[in-house]
Parts: structure tokens; sequence; C-alpha cells
């Protein structure tokens, strides 16, 4: 099992979700988040200016999946999530030892 | 090392919470989420009915524990989340390199 | 390629972002979260008094990086997270198998 986080704009989510579900995905959990991704903003003081990291507002998802759901999910993103402008988000991949359902304390591959 | 990440109803909070220092857990972050676990919602509109992705107001509990309080933890949030309706949640763990006190900059076990 | 998760105090957010950037972080993800280190807060009753967990506003900061960029972040974050007091925050590390430039679909190190 894998735990697949993607980091995308707001305005993408709804195709997103859309996208993450044609694809079989059943779970997924949402937060608001702040991103950087590598813009500078040059801001102008009373003396001069300088250089700040910017920052905008981002959805983080999260999505535990089992193995063969993990490239449908990227793919997923990828096509959802793209706007082809730069900050359109990253996706990261880690690994995932358990998940066990709380109602009925199913665990593994059952409980997703 | 492990990160066991659970998501839950809010209003098992307060539960949880007491059943994880009851565990001997003493550390923990939260965040706000929003989720979505299988259910799909009916949607009527002016011409038909549509079905949609269902989100809830979710809380989501991060905790870093050293091997022999896996279980435990586990076993904690499980009685203390479980109402035994759809939508109960979710537990994850994950595999945890490093961690760090930043006070002390103590590395790993010493630092749980 | 690891994910290195910190969780800070709020007034120490500035100094982080600036320490990180000159270690040559180029991305990163910000989200309030709600955080306990331990702290026990002693609340009266009408009829005695009770220990809780004490919760405060902390700020979690994720930064998937490759690994020669894991200790100079780790020593970014401890020197201008620090401040003494407990409560200073804690730097998780974990493994990181995939990221993916959702704009161009880069992947791995490229994708940083
Ligand atoms: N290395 C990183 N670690 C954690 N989060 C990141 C990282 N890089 C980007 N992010 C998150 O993804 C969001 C979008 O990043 P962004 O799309 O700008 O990535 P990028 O690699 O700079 O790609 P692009 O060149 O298309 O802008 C950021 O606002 C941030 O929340
Ligand atoms: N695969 C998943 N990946 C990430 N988050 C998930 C996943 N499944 C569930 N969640 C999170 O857990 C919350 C609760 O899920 P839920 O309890 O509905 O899980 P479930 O597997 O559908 O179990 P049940 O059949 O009891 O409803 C969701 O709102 C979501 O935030
Ligand atoms: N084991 C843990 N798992 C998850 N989050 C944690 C853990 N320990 C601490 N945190 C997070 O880090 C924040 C700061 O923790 P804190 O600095 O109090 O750690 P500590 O180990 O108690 O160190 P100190 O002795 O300096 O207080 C907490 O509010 C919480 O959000
Ligand atoms: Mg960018
Ligand atoms: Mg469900
Ligand atoms: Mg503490």
């Amino acid at each position: 099992m894998k735990l697949i986080t993607a980091v995308v704009r707001p305005e993408r989510l709804r195709a997103v979700k859309e996208a993450l579900f044609r694809a079989g995905v059943t779970g997924m959990t949402l937060s608001r988040v702040s991103g950087h991704g590598g813009e500078k903003e040059l801001v102008e003081h009373y003396r001069g200016s300088s250089l700040v990291l910017e920052f905008r507002d981002k959805v983080k998802i999260e999505m535990a999946c089992s193995e063969p759901f993990v490239e449908p999910c990227i793919e997923a993103i990828l096509s959802a999530a793209r706007t082809g402008e730069v900050g359109d988000g990253k996706i990261f991949v880690q690994p995932l030892e358990q998940v066990i359902r709380i109602r009925t304390a199913e665990r593994d591959v059952e409980a997703l």
C-alpha cells in the first residue's frame, strides 16, 4: 500500500476529485495549505526592495491506495490538475505499512 | 519508530485524546480536514439529479511513536473513536526514520 | 528522497522560512495545526480540579528533499526554530518513494 499526497490549485480541486472518482478511489482526505514552489516576489520598501518567498493557497489531497491503483491515481491527478502554468503542484508517494478501518477493525487491503 | 495518523469524527476527538493519554502518548498534532469515505450523495438539479462525493469535517491526529507504543495506540483509537456507523474513520501507519526535538537537538527514541 | 516535516512555533515561522531558503530549499507546504507536547494544564472545576492536555497553535512545514539537503535542512530548522523553552517543536524524517511535478510530469530528483 502507498500513501499518495497531491498538492494542487484550489480551482482544480473539483476536476481532480472527479478524475480520482473515475479512477476508482473511494477514500481521500483534504486539507487547506499554503505553499511555496520556487516563486519569489519583489517587495518594495521605503528604502529599496527585497525578494520574499511567495506563498499561495493550495489544497492537499491524501489517498491511501493499494499498489494497482497508484499509477491510475497519478495519471488522474496529472491530467485533471495541470494547467501548464508554473505552480500546478506536486505529487508525493510514500510507503504505507498498515491501514485500519475503525468501524470494523479490518486491516490492510480489506480496509481500503 | 512509526508515524500513526488517524482520521476521526470531531465529536469523538475528546474521547480519543483521553484514550491516547491513558495509553502513554505524550505528543500529538491535530489538523482539521475534510474527508470522503465512499459515501455518495444524490443531488437534485433543475433537470434531474446526479451523484456527488460527500465530504465531511474530520480531525486528523498524527503521533510519532516507538514500536512498543504502536499497538496500544491503535487499540486506544479503535475503542475511543468507534460508533459503529459508517464514517468512523481510518488509521494509517508509516515508517519514520528520524525524530528530532528542536529544543535539545536530541534524536530518535530520546526525542519521543 | 525524504519528506521532512517540522512542527514549530508560529512566531518562529518567518525565521525558519528564511533559514530554509538560505539552505537551498525551493518548495515547502505549510499547515496550521494544534499540538500537544507533554504539557498538562490544571483546570479548576466547580467541585475540584483535573489535569487536561494542553494544545497550542503550531505551524507544520513539509518539505520533500533529496538526500544531500536533509542535514542542511534539519540544521536550518534547529537554529531558526529554537528558543530554548519547552514547546520548540519536533522534526520528523520519512522515506519518500516518488515525487512528480504536475506541470511537466517530471519524476523524482528532476521534480524537486
Ligand atoms: N519540495 C517540496 N516540498 C513540499 N511541498 C512542495 C515542494 N515543492 C512544491 N511543493 C508544494 O506544491 C505547491 C506547488 O508547487 P509548484 O507547482 O510551484 O512546484 P514546482 O516544482 O515549482 O513546479 P513549477 O515549476 O511548475 O512551478 C507548492 O505551493 C507547495 O505547496
Ligand atoms: N483511502 C483513504 N485515503 C485517505 N483518507 C481516507 C481513506 N479512506 C478514508 N479516509 C479518511 O477517513 C475518513 C473516514 O472514512 P470512513 O470511516 O468513511 O472509511 P471507510 O473505509 O469508508 O469506512 P466505513 O465503511 O466505516 O465508512 C474519510 O472522511 C477520509 O477523511
Ligand atoms: N510524538 C509526537 N508526535 C506528533 N507530534 C508531536 C509529537 N511530539 C510533539 N509533537 C508536535 O510538536 C509540537 C511541539 O512539541 P514539543 O516541542 O513540546 O515537543 P517535546 O518533545 O515535548 O519537547 P520539549 O521538551 O522541548 O517541550 C507539539 O505541539 C506537537 O504538535
Ligand atoms: Mg513552482
Ligand atoms: Mg465510509
Ligand atoms: Mg513539550
